[in-house]
């Protein structure tokens, strides 16, 4: 936490407007009668009356892991280790409309995207060699976005990463030393604490973490136990939506429509039914770069309190 | 490694040209005359013959980290822990010329650069709470720099990063097991593989690694071992100014300019003489942008692969 370092030349707030969106594009390839754009769906909601789509999946066509490969490490000259880029890699769309924030939609809407990352991470999990699902959103150039429509992604990979691992291993320790989940523990003292405190719903609580890494980082985590995100239940969800609705809307008011990611931590595949995980939803606005400093440390320079930033957003009337 | 995303609108080429800078900025506290915009030297190399400063070091007005602070760990309700933010945080300036990128600079000129990193490091080093010192350069705006006049910084932590102790434990498992160090058998494997050298002098290698996390990374890594860059010789440094000048003249020449990032990894503090590690310098151009995946899983999604950047940087005359 270095506030003193705000005080440079470049500071959050201060970002341009962003130029207006039409509401359709017609070189968009996730805009409406731009379906065979798109590689073939493998979800689509459609809205009863008007009989068009409101949300749909499909395989990315720049894929960072594509099925097919084998997930046999290779040994290059007795020291490296490689594999192929096994994986799945889908887009979801989240609204015809080309200009629609998720911020700005309805709960019903919201809740349709949230129930479209669902079924499509029970539906990627069961594939065999799949080991994580990922689901993120970017939003904006500088959360490394090149589509302006909005959509959020879905990674699976063939292993656990090594970040995942050590953060598993560090609940599971937490775990067997206390008997209880580290990640409800640090929701419960948030709780308490209140200080950084966003919300609190009777399902989920809202905050920016004690000691948190970026400025205005914004977790949302589920009040009842449930390792894995493909276990929450429709209930869930429907709460969840209004949840993550108003979170994202005090953050499109309060910083200016910022360029943001959000990613759903949850356990791995096999891990789903152990009391050791929490899934959650961390929220990531690009407010600052991460520089040499955080490159050769891997500490993160946070110019902003969480205090401070949680009680600006706490008391932001959306 | 997905070289299929490479395929997508913006592609690492495409930059603009950057702005012409002035030789001199009226405005910048790194210019000659603004000497009294910041503070006190604790470095100064003059020119004998214009007894102009060339290379100036002085702690950074808006620091991450200060003196002063205890060093002891409090906990906050049982569960956080917090201490002071004690450190040191420098500023040191490569030149007099506004406009005078390193890249460009004469073999001496980039020596004096590595000279004033190597006499701070050692005098930072020698205070009791440093654990680490980091030494790196950020440049251009998405590198996290705020001001363009050529500087790098040096920042000392109280702790040992968990980054690192990580690094460390993975090269103390790799020597225990085999009696190598991890960093060496990684240079050596890279020398005879060949495909991702850039070049090599008879003192160090420079490669784009193995799988390396972004496109153009590139390492210098010293042919000698020493696991502390504040060990290293004079002559060393001597032969490293080339080195590190053709590497960012090939960077610039070939990317027109990139934002890039470096960073000098080096052995904790009371590592010094330890055959586990060995110091070197990781250039990272800031080519794409970390989003959501990365975020989630903690890997990197490089677009190109390091035996093709290694090769266009191997053929390139400069």
């Amino acid at each position: 936490m270095a506030r003193e370092r705000a005080k440079r030349p470049h500071r959050f707030s201060s970002r341009q407007a962003r130029p207006e969106l039409p509401v359709f594009s017609p070189s968009c390839p996730f805009c409406p009668g731009n379906e065979a754009m798109t590689p073939s769906e493998t979800l689509s909601y459609t809205d009863e009356g008007s009989g068009r789509w409101q949300v749909r999946a499909f395989a990315n066509r720049f894929p960072a892991l594509t099925p097919g490969g084998s997930t046999v490490r290779r040994e290059e000259s007795g020291f490296f280790v490689d594999m192929d880029g096994t994986g799945i890699h889908e887009v979801i769309v989240e609204t015809p409309a080309h200009n629609q924030a998720l911020a700005l939609q309805e709960d019903a809407g919201v809740k349709d995207v949230l129930s479209a990352y669902h079924e499509r991470y029970n539906a990627v999990s069961r594939i065999p060699f799949v080991r994580l699902v990922i689901i993120f959103k970017n939003q904006g150039a500088s959360a490394g976005t090149s589509l302006e429509h909005p959509h959020s992604q879905l990674v699976a990979t063939p292993v656990v990463p090594k970040h995942i691992r050590t953060q598993c291993e560090v609940a599971i320790r937490h775990y067997d030393s206390t008997g209880r989940c580290i990640y409800a523990d640090m929701r419960d003292h948030e709780l308490r604490a209140g200080t950084r405190v966003v919300m609190e719903s009777e399902e989920f609580a809202v905050f920016h973490p004690f000691a948190s890494h970026h400025p205005f980082e914004t977790w949302i985590v589920p009040k009842t136990h449930q390792a894995c995100f493909g276990n929450a239940s429709a209930e869930d969800l429907e709460r969840l939506a209004p949840v993550l609705r108003t979170t994202l809307l005090k953050l499109y008011r309060g910083l200016n429509n910022p360029d943001f990611n959000y990613v759903i931590d949850t356990a791995p595949v096999g891990e789903e039914n152990k009391d050791y995980y929490l899934w959650h939803l961390r929220i990531i606005p690009r407010l600052t770069e991460a520089a040499g400093f955080e490159i050769g440390s891997g500490i993160n320079i946070n110019t902003a309190l969480p205090e401070e930033t949680a009680r600006f957003m706490r008391e932001l009337k959306v």
